[in-house]
């Protein structure tokens, strides 16, 4: 069954909001192994809702409309749709009734004009609201169902998480899906996911879609309709594969995972903490740390030291040290490394420097950045080669994202 | 000039991205006064690119094609728009020589598959991206021109801000459009937009539209087909009524501006230099004053002092007074502030403290924070309430921005 989105909304055309209420559909759809090809957006205008089901109806078997019920004039998107399926609207009496009753005990005015909030299309069936005051309507005719949703984003996924899914599981009846979710940082999609298709050649059941956030890629692999325990084989044993030929860049599988988390998690596990001098990246990486809920179970603090005498003011480190071997080096990284961790008591420390633009620094290009890792009694320096067009937040960014790999592969080689 | 938006990508009709591109072009078509009623979204499939643009000649004469110019098999938007514009692709020769010449500098690779990236529409002209390897191509045929696009909403960003706006003030030429961008941060948008539209009702030639962004809300007023010097005087007029009412919340006006960039100029302006010691925003203040370019005119470096301890033993906070006030405290606050300059030889210094959440601390709600500022001899202490329900994440940043603005305006009374 394919499905298609067509969302309602003059402020979505005239780029006031963002469209988040299609990408929850969408994403919704996907886990229930609906397919679909197309979106379709429109502004408040009953011609166009019109015309825009008259082509999906053209395209796909299930059919949703979402925005516009509100009680205003501008709403017109119920009364559209009734007129696009040669359909009426019917009043849901005993809802209209029971809003009022509701408003009438919290001594607030409803407008008579929210009466076209209870109006539903004749021949289907009212969708409840569970947070606002509109109504929702699903009506099937012929090979076509179609769903009318409302706009405002809290309405909208109360609706479809409540009333909407259940409907739409009896509609597909039960297809198993299973699937994993594993991230990567520092490679880049095309490359990773050419990796991962090669792999993947002899897993010819799994579907790998990929997923570019700001700070990591994503990777689904996806089984269809197999049973439970086979499916999870397979996905287990195409993920082992996956993982042994690109672990430098993987960090974990799992659904709400990040990065930092992962690494705050491993730290705690081994009663580590840690601290940080930090000069291009000017504090982000301590940030990004502290952003994972429990942090302080492994960090205490750290150093922004971002003017070169700061390194030597602050942590100590001789300024003949920087001139000799230059402010951007391993060397310097490696003494930031070393020192924040003395001068806090921490297990481990962390530098970085490096050039994150728009200027060259010294003779360095933009793009290059030093990471220095104390650990274990060892020094660990680094090079990351970024690319100057990147620009400088994202230098500074994956910076931070590829000194937590390091660090996440050291805690893991520690245990193994 | 009727223009409609087409986005192209699997992963925004499967749900797994937002479409934030087709937002941002809206939002520039509808500052050039260009109208639009349709978007069209559909996956990274030629026969369905090839339809979407043949339905949107029919109803508009400006189509933008979005996304789909990467490397991989996948990205096949480029060869279906020449094939349902009945032309061929041309390679850009110069751009290709020049892109392997920089990545040969840099010593990394570049695949042969990039080459795809460096193809345009032949008869048309290839659009520069400032920060991405994909070309973009616009192209005029009859009564319609196309435009192609690049996914990355960076790319897309930088594509259209400086290669394609240019372009189209040229072809809608001469509809007079006057517009300021008002900044604000730390009033819920709702609020701002009924005060705003109160204060605007004398000045109906103006129409103001809202746009939230995680750190801030933006309000831009404008003004259509007025003569420019009348315009701009309307526009400044009401302009400095709105800021004279709402100027607590309000940090500037232009087109790029950032709360910190602002800060950071007005510090350099002042020559002064600022120092940190953060302990629930965990770096992230000296992250964002360090994400502004040349940050380090105003900015040494400073301190995250997360636990308690840390803020005796790297700012030397004595251990009684933190007991004394309690760590959550505006005096801890102000201690920090003082003890951060001090430590860095810097003018002015601003410390942090506070709950972020999940869990409350030491009998303090979360949201509880407290920001200090040492600042031309006074040391200034305000508490700031913010909503547990914001969540973790948005209390940290929502501190920071607070922070900023406390600054903004010690720095702005300075200078009256």
């Amino acid at each position: 069954m394919d499905a298609e989105i067509i969302s309602v909304g003059t402020e979505i055309i005239l780029g006031q909001i963002t469209n988040t209420n299609a990408r929850y559909l969408a994403d919704q759809l996907r886990q229930l192994d609906i397919k679909s090809h197309w979106e379709t957006t429109v502004d408040d205008h009953p011609s166009r809702i019109i015309e825009a089901i008259k082509q999906a109806e053209k395209r796909a078997h299930l059919i949703f409309i979402c925005g516009g019920l509100g009680p205003t004039d501008d709403d017109v998107t119920m009364s559209s749709v009734a007129s696009a399926l040669d359909t009426e609207l019917e009043l849901d009496q005993d809802y209209w009734v029971k809003l009022q009753n509701d408003f009438a005990k919290r001594q607030v005015d409803l407008a008579p004009e929210n009466i076209r909030q209870a109006y539903y299309l004749k021949g289907g069936e009212p969708l409840s609201n569970p947070v606002g005051l509109a109504l929702g309507s699903m009506i099937t005719q012929g090979h076509h169902t179609f769903v009318v949703l409302p706009g405002p984003p809290r309405e909208f996924k109360a609706m479809v998480s409540n009333s909407l899914i259940p409907k739409l599981r009896q509609l597909t009846n039960g297809r198993t899906i299973m699937s994993a979710n594993l991230h990567f940082v520092g490679y880049p999609e095309s490359s990773l996911m050419d990796d991962i298709n090669h792999l993947l050649e002899p897993y010819p059941e799994i579907i790998a879609t990929s997923y570019v956030q700001p700070d990591e890629t994503q990777v689904r692999l996806t089984v269809y309709d197999l049973a439970e325990e086979h499916a999870q084989k397979i996905i287990n044993k195409a993920s082992s594969v996956i993982i042994e030929k690109l672990g430098q860049y993987y960090f974990g599988t799992g659904e709400n995972i990040t990065l930092a988390g992962e690494v705050v998690q491993r730290l705690a596990s081994h009663h580590y903490t840690i601290s940080a001098a930090e000069s291009l990246t000017g504090g982000l990486f301590q940030a990004t740390l502290c952003s994972v809920p429990g942090a302080s179970r492994v960090f205490e603090g750290g150093f922004v030291t971002y003017a070169t005498q700061m390194k030597t003011q602050l942590l100590g480190i001789p300024s003949e040290f920087i001139e000799q071997y230059g402010v951007v080096s391993g060397e310097v990284a490696g003494a930031m490394a070393k020192m924040s961790a003395e001068k806090t008591g921490a297990n481990i420390g962390i530098g970085f420097t490096g050039v994150a633009g728009p200027d060259t620094l010294d003779g360095h290009q933009v793009g290059e950045v030093w990471v220095g890792i104390q650990y274990d009694g060892q020094l660990i320096k680094r090079q990351l080669h970024l690319s100057q067009k990147m620009g400088r937040e994202a230098i500074r960014r994956q910076s931070v994202q590829l000194g937590l790999l390091m660090l996440l592969h050291l805690l893991l080689h520690k245990t193994e």
